[in-house]
């Protein structure tokens, strides 16, 4: 299985982490990350116009072949799930207007994908995502989040190749 | 006061109403409206590319000085919220990267300015949008409710500009 180059994505209106590896399934090496800070007392129209730029931005500038983004189904509130849904939709729209195919995985397929465990904490996950991309130093939690979207994505890509006989 | 193109959205993910209005606060003048119409069975991704294009494209054809959306703080759930979020995320963002104003009304605020009343139900909407855009025979009620939108955009900016004795 060649190559490929992942865009994952933790979405969220306050702080968004943007991740970029690439991956054979197997070797993983990381790219970029990063998390987005976003001022909560600007309007949340300028915030939008920010994730989706800067999204864009890192689409153009690393060229990733396929993009993963987390899935949540659950919000403390329909407020907050609005908000949510909106920096969600905001970065969507950067890659499919960047024609990338977008993938979504749940929180539990991710913790499953890299932990290997479903209710994994935030540590596991953090530590986890330190040694499959052999990374040194302490590890921004939101920038872990998104390089184990796009680490579940590796993973799911490689399982369906071997499935396939590929 | 001079003449404005706005145009409204009232957002949605299976149906989005888009509606373009000439105002000066008193005189109004329909210039486009329509619903988009969004395939459930899409994926999506797919749904909200729709959705930032189909918005992109209308604001490019009809170039409106601002853009207004109604602000929906209200879901039956945290699923639906997530969706709706999505939806709106997508025109919004249109609207920032077309480099639009973007202004926010309540569902309240938006009958409270058309109809005259916070409470009003969706055919005295229809019926005041008809009446106050000159439009005649059967109006679908997403396109009515994004003229709404823009005409409560409109008012709201006459009113401003009364106040502050322009």
């Amino acid at each position: 299985m060649h190559l490929k180059r992942i865009i994952g994505i933790d979405p969220g209106s306050r702080l968004m982490g943007i991740g970029v590896i690439d991956s054979d399934g197997r070797y993983n090496k990381h790219i970029y990350s990063d998390t987005l800070r976003l001022d909560g007392s600007n309007p949340i129209p300028e915030r939008l116009g920010i994730i989706f730029t800067e999204v864009k931005r890192i689409i153009e500038q690393y060229s990733p072949d396929e993009f993963a983004i987390e899935n949540v189904f659950m919000a403390k509130n329909a407020a907050s799930a609005l908000k949510l849904g909106q920096a969600r939709g905001a970065a969507i729209c950067a890659a499919v207007t960047s024609k990338l195919d977008v993938f979504e995985y749940s929180p539990k397929e991710i913790k499953q994908s890299v932990v290997g465990k479903g209710a994994a904490d935030k540590q596991q996950v953090q530590h986890m995502v330190k040694v499959l991309l052999n990374l040194q130093g302490r590890l921004q939690a939101d920038a872990a989040d998104a390089m184990a979207v796009a680490l579940c994505h590796a993973h799911a890509g490689a399982l369906k190749a071997r499935l396939q006989g590929k």
